[in-house]
């Protein structure tokens, strides 16, 4: 990473990171963001989902998104947080959260190529539906010409991390009497619903029951 | 809600929902959002806490913020978000998620009345940890002092929501042998971690084990 002014925290600088890899660990732990443009001198901030790839951070959409043809003329910020646990602290100033954030700023590139557009929509399906590519029929030509999709390298990012339990005022830890800790939050795979119109007979894939089964993912 | 341009969906519009019920419901059952302000003309996005009271949202933060400083001069978008599923479809054009997504755009104004600050940030106390702030140490003065309130009209804000199984294309059902289906995502406490200077025989107190209790949050 290479910081800039806006990437460089001014607060809180003992929760930044500066190491790549626990920028990467924190996008790859999620899939949905939140992607901030600028349209008529106002901000606007919308959730959509992308996937990684080395340093570079796609998104997709329709050709028609206001949002997304803003996001590839101008610059964007793109958020991605997961909320680890609520801080119990003994003063209501230092009542908090934990959490591991990720602020991505630059200007996107439009990917044109077809077979590298092809490539970045797979690597958000990858990221969203892991193992579910190779199963689903693929897009059509004309479903590509409809997508516009993104590419943000990751050169100006700031990470923050939360971890651990409160940090009160000595005066408060011995007051006492104060319930104080964490409570931690995390995410869980609930059973798969079959969609109403599918035929009997066809098993969940080993895709999905691999994502039932392994760690708890963040969104 | 009181529809505007930029408040008004576009695209999938059968997703938008206009009854302010739902606006309420998606703020609500969450504690973060993203806050999107414009620094030199480009956005940036953070993720912040929030409470809500009525028609009001409010925001709170440190008075050495860049970020809230911005948002306490310009515009804001604030965008919460609750993912709730993974949509497996038998195309890739058609994998998608299910969400519930408010976005609210206008001017915040700087809550200054020490009275409505106070009682602004118990709003917010009263969202992130229910039933925590009676029991703990009050702001002090200074800490007010240091605290930049924000409330946030939210007569211009729009909402979506996404749920249900895929929508494919007739001829992809047609073909067969596809999983299909939704997986879903909630979020789940897990027991409480005592924090370390916590002397002994303070038990986890009740608004904590009630919130255990309760229905699962969406974060």
């Amino acid at each position: 990473m290479s910081p800039t002014p806006r990437s460089t925290p001014t607060r809180y600088r003992h929760r930044a990171r500066s190491d790549r890899a626990v920028l990467d660990a924190v996008l790859d732990a999620g899939f949905l963001c939140h992607l901030g443009v600028v349209i008529d001198g106002a901000p606007l901030v919308v959730p959509t989902i992308y996937g990684r790839d080395g340093d570079t951070l796609y998104l997709h959409g329709s050709t028609g998104s206001g949002n997304l043809r803003a996001a590839s003329t101008g610059g964007v910020s793109v958020s991605v947080t997961h909320v680890d646990g609520i801080v119990y602290a003994r003063a209501a100033m230092h009542l908090s959260i934990n959490f591991r954030s990720a602020v991505i700023h630059g200007r996107p590139t439009t990917v044109t190529d077809p077979d590298e557009q092809l490539r970045a929509m797979r690597i958000v399906v990858d990221n969203v539906t892991p193992g579910a590519w190779p199963a689903v029929r693929q897009p059509t030509k004309k479903e590509l010409a409809g997508t516009l999709v993104l590419a943000l390298d990751l050169t100006e990012a700031s990470v923050k991390v939360r971890e651990g339990g409160p940090i009160d005022e000595p005066e408060d830890v011995a007051v006492g009497g104060v319930w104080a800790g964490v409570l931690p939050l995390r995410q869980l795979w609930d059973a798969p619903v079959p969609a109403d119109d599918l035929e009997p007979g066809v098993p969940v894939p080993d895709h999905v029951l691999a994502r039932i089964a392994g760690s708890p993912v963040a969104g």
